[in-house]
């Protein structure tokens, strides 16, 4: 074991040097990168399919926090972030390009704990990083993360398909990374408080690894496809379920009615929640981060979806002027806003 | 005339307003950009062809200062950087997508201001803005873009191609964006000092929009084309022509001769050297931003390129073993290297 955690400047290897040494364990995967990192631009075929592209940023301070937040889950959920519009397109991320701004006080071994984590979602999906830029910054780490995928153009789902009638379905669960980002940043203050007190996040496992480490469902798209289901729009979910929804309904010109006993919520989530003094549901409407996939299939298929463990059914398509709502446990119905986090925060 | 210029705040729009208020003018301008803005990602269809890839990120006081480039200048040149990659692969730019990180400071008129230069760019190359990120940053502008592209596969050129006897060239000339930025730099200093001096920029409008609002070299591959020349490798100056020069080498596996007497250099760039004690030579070398295109050719072309006012021979491609050697006016032979800016500006 080391007696000191070693530390290599960023200034001593230089921008070239640096990048050649994040990127010399680079192994292509996929076919259709033709040519990876190291020339002006990497040349992709994908030979007849469409070609999907998406783009998102993550910023110090906005988007992260990294007194919790370790620099490889990091890098392993600016990864995700990505890959996970791509599925909410019904394609396959096939490669991915990674720019990087950041200040002095990150050493080399820090880039390379931010570049094993991006290599590792990477390898989980089979993504080839094929480029990339790397700059320094005057304050901060900022990631800038473009993916790439394929998809026959039949299989194609945009946000602007839903139809009245259709019935409104979510993978897996929601809140989940809302609730574990209030208790990271509990012990965060506790921590700076009482800087002896260990962080208290036993039992807890599922909903910090849900903010820490999301997973981008790659298995929906094929499921669906097993299931031989075929979504009329879809999105996926980070901003929270209720900002989601209504861009889909906006964009398909639709309206719905999102049912709250329906939405799916883990225990572990929940608890936490009431811990907190918050509202479950408003958690999962408006908490984010989930990075499930949100999506409306015609209403003849609900036969097919209905006992798979992976979705929930959790609200049907109406008309645009009927507006979108939430049917409450108590069975009243609300129109439904996008908060967002700040309102959340700010409910006191 | 507006009596104060108006200013609205970031916040007064949100992010999906801002997204939306900015791209309400873009209008699709290529037959392969099937979706663009305003899902989980663009759709690009290139039937059969090749796509390239490129990105680059700009850093507020790494890359640009503000108080000498306007918004809308660093909007066109944030684009013609990537682009240039785009050409320097021999293919034809036709998607870019754009993330900006920005802080309060910056208003919506500025933001706008940013858009209007990215458009002017993508207007002049006929590309099409299919997706992006907007988000907060605590300090700064960050401007992160990527370039998609296509081409046949034949036509493409790597990197890796030039071969012993290859004639090395490079379009227009070289060194101004350089000096036009330490013209900048020193007017910014009077400015400083005694703000009532009026920057004296007169006369020198080349060298200032060299740095300011540089071209990608468009014309490029389709002059080669019409010449019936395929270069063997091609890469763009961005980081000064001895950089460039060395990647070529060292990812061809060859050396190269460079004859100091051949590069070109515009008098006005020429006269501004001397005007600040820098040798024009070592401005052209390592002063970068020039966003030419340096390529090699066949030694049998010859002909087709010398009287081609676009195109200079400035040395030949040696082997490997001979290395990378700037040839000097006086005729003695001493090894290029790399020395970017870095190295320039500390030389005294």
């Amino acid at each position: 074991m080391l007696e000191n955690s070693e530390r290599t400047e960023l200034s001593s290897l230089g921008e070239f040097g640096l990048i050649k040494h994040l990127t010399q364990f680079i192994e292509l995967k996929n076919e259709s990168t033709i040519k990876g990192v190291g020339d002006d631009a990497a040349v992709i075929d994908y030979k007849g399919k469409q070609t999907v592209i998406s783009t998102d940023m993550l910023v110090e301070g906005v988007h992260f926090d990294l007194t919790y937040v370790p620099l490889k889950h990091l890098g392993y959920k600016s990864v995700m972030v990505n890959l996970s519009d791509i599925y909410a397109m019904n394609a396959t991320p096939k490669q991915i390009t990674v720019s990087v701004a950041m200040s002095n006080r990150f050493s080399v071994e820090a880039m390379e704990e931010l570049y094993a984590g991006m290599m590792l979602a990477c390898e989980k999906h089979k993504v080839d990083i094929v480029g990339g830029d790397t700059t320094t910054n005057k304050a901060g780490l900022i990631i800038s993360i473009t993916a790439i995928g394929e998809a026959n153009s039949e299989d194609l789902v945009y946000r602007t398909g839903a139809k009245e009638g259709d019935l409104l379905c979510v993978s897996g669960d929601l809140g989940g990374a809302y609730v574990g980002l209030q208790l990271l940043e509990r012990e965060k203050r506790i921590f700076l408080e009482t800087p002896n007190v260990q962080p208290d996040l036993e039992g807890n496992d599922y909903i910090i690894e849900r903010q820490l480490k999301p997973e981008a469902r790659k298995d929906i798209p094929p499921l669906l496809k097993e299931l031989e289901v075929k979504p009329t729009a879809m999105i996926d979910i980070s901003d929270g379920l209720a900002s989601e929804i209504l861009h889909l309904a906006t964009q398909s010109n639709v309206g719905c009615n999102l049912y709250e006993d329906k939405i799916p919520i883990d225990p572990q989530t929940y608890n936490m929640a009431r811990e907190f003094n918050l509202d479950p549901t408003v958690c999962a409407l408006s908490g984010g981060e989930d990075y499930e996939l949100l999506f409306t299939i015609p209403q003849e298929d609900f036969l097919k979806v209905k006992a798979n463990p992976n979705i929930s059914i959790i609200g049907h398509i109406t008309n645009s002027k009927d507006g979108v709502n939430l049917i409450t446990k108590g069975g009243s119905s609300t129109p439904l806003t996008a908060q967002g986090w700040d309102a959340l925060l700010n409910k006191d």
